[in-house]
């Protein structure tokens, strides 16, 4: 059996989805999560999130969000989210990395990014969700919040819907300016146009918000009118007691989690009751026919993290850099040639390297 | 800020504990464990473990073991469980790695094995609790189980005890027969004895149950009589359903466990209720004086792992690790040049690499 861990690196996985090109690694990603939404359920065992929440050293939390789909590996991503990373450390917000455990053994197969997987993760999930509530020949995109999460939600969309016109805000007007630059140099080009929440909302067929709101700082607007069939992925990290919009919009729209308890915790769901709550993702992928009129009705998904998602990411990539033979293969895990003996490794010549 | 892990193979581990030498690892383990009991516990975070457990491909577990100490790093174990590994895969049956994460940003600092570690902290802890519980002139060990973690046992404990002799027990003779020979090879000597369970109870001073005992077929003796000072670490690795000494025996001993709500949970306190449970070790360890008589009473220190000792092991062999210049820094996460942008990875020279 093979003792080794593949490790992939960022040059690995750049190498992977330029070889692959961008857009159909983002394709690959959204047909892989709508292919594990629709397993049976009873095949998915998707604990919800656990973690640390601090204000020390720097407000954040790490969270630790695992996965096991059938008789398969447990694929768990540890995530950290800290709104002051770009200020003080020039890093992003989110920073992760996902491991893949063989449930034969315990063994750690492999280890991969989990800051980039996770942004278009995020951005495959709307693009599910979307694809699924929202009219087909939706064109305008309202984007509410311009930051790292704003570049792979509107790149996915892109891959689901056929986008005319992009309407964007941000609090930090730099930050909504840079938009159009940072998807350009991403290759894919939409025409970009700043506006304020009140103006953006009632004009566009498709909304996401991604914003980094503080606990008590929602909702981004209230008593604005929108399209009857308006769409929205409420995708901004989560956090107990932050919430992008009212309970009064929700209650009037039908509101879809990713995670129904994780989204009471931590998302929308929050400020709804258990049956003011729509069906879960996965029950609108697994019966479109029965969910097609909610394409005419407003909807919000409640975007929270899929540890499945990670799971599809997290696998897809590691079997291109297996095939292309990209990553490093070491040996973490202290494995001597008498299993019965732990001290045997300080005398060995490591089995595992043969 | 450095963005690459520390990736420690097992031959830098090796070339670690070679350079230190086995038994002043295992002492700073020892006094490392020591050390964080005695911490404030409002300072320690340490939620139970959680996992998924299962029957297909092969028995077994896969838990995810979190801490925090102070504003520290979360440090996370993964390990496996499954008792078939050297059956199937001549492979341990317990394999692990552990992660540290820094709390300033989320970074991935460094991961190292967590099997060998495992094996040395889990002797490493029942040498703590041998040192506060038992009789100080203690001599004789029992072993009840001859596996893996025997070694470990008897060597955490030759550290703080002086062994003259070692009567042991195994269901499979072979493996009860080569201890004394996997002992040698770790450099320490003791006269090895085997015996039937019911001749080793009543003679020993310290005994270490550490069997992979199946679910309800424990307990491992009833009605044997005990020295009335007799110490026993109850090591053998945890499970529902699994316990290796008796209700009786436990009522009639003062039974101290790792961490309360795993050891209900999984340990011999599955059989007890919270009144019938003495302290938990880091309350003996944090109040010596207080404690001082049970030396001379029946302990059980019921030991189902503890996440803290893990981070122990851990911090300790990274810092080693980088006092030798050892391990690899791989830059596993996608850190972009613009945080903003998280698809500059694909176009940027990676500015984590400067």
């Amino acid at each position: 059996m093979l003792t080794t861990t593949h490790v992939v690196t960022v040059s690995d996985l750049r190498e992977i989805v330029l070889q692959i090109g961008l857009d159909s690694f983002m394709d690959e990603i959204i047909s892989g999560i709508k292919d594990i939404l629709r397993l049976d359920p009873l095949k998915k065992k998707v604990p919800a999130r656990d973690g640390f929440h601090y204000h020390k050293p720097y407000p954040g939390l790490v969270e630790w969000m695992p996965s096991r789909v059938g008789d398969g590996p447990v694929v768990i991503k540890l995530v950290g989210y800290h709104p002051q990373n770009p200020k003080h450390f020039d890093v992003p917000t989110i920073l992760g990395t996902i491991s893949v455990y063989d449930t034969k053994t315990g063994h750690l197969e492999g280890i991969v990014d989990g800051t980039f997987l996770t942004a278009v993760r995020t951005g495959a999930t709307s693009a599910v969700a979307t694809s699924v509530m929202a009219r087909q020949d939706s064109r305008i995109v309202g984007m509410i919040g311009a930051g790292a999460q704003a570049v792979t939600q509107l790149h996915a969309l892109s891959r689901v819907i056929d986008i005319e016109q992009v309407l964007v805000f941000d609090k930090n007007p730099m930050v909504a300016a840079s938009l159009a630059a940072r998807c350009h140099t991403a290759g894919f080009e939409v025409p970009i146009t700043l506006m304020e929440i009140d103006e953006i909302v009632p004009n566009v067929d498709v909304l996401c918000t991604v914003t980094s709101l503080d606990i008590g700082e929602g909702p981004l607007f209230s008593n604005v009118p929108t399209k009857p069939s308006l769409h929205i992925n409420a995708a901004g990290a989560d956090f107990p007691g932050k919430t992008e919009l009212s309970r009064a919009f929700l209650l009037d729209s039908y509101v879809c989690p990713d995670h129904r308890e994780q989204a009471r915790q931590q998302g929308e769901c929050q400020q709804l009751s258990d049956d003011e709550i729509g069906e879960d993702l996965d029950v609108l992928v697994r019966h479109p026919e029965k969910y097609e009129h909610l394409r005419s009705q407003r909807t919000v998904f409640d975007s929270t993290g899929l540890a499945l998602a990670d799971d599809v990411a997290a696998t897809i990539t590691l079997r291109h850099a297996r095939e292309m033979n990209l990553g490093s293969f070491l040996q973490i895990e202290a494995i001597p040639a008498d299993s019965m003996n732990p001290y045997a490794i300080l005398t060995d010549v490591q089995k595992a390297v043969r």
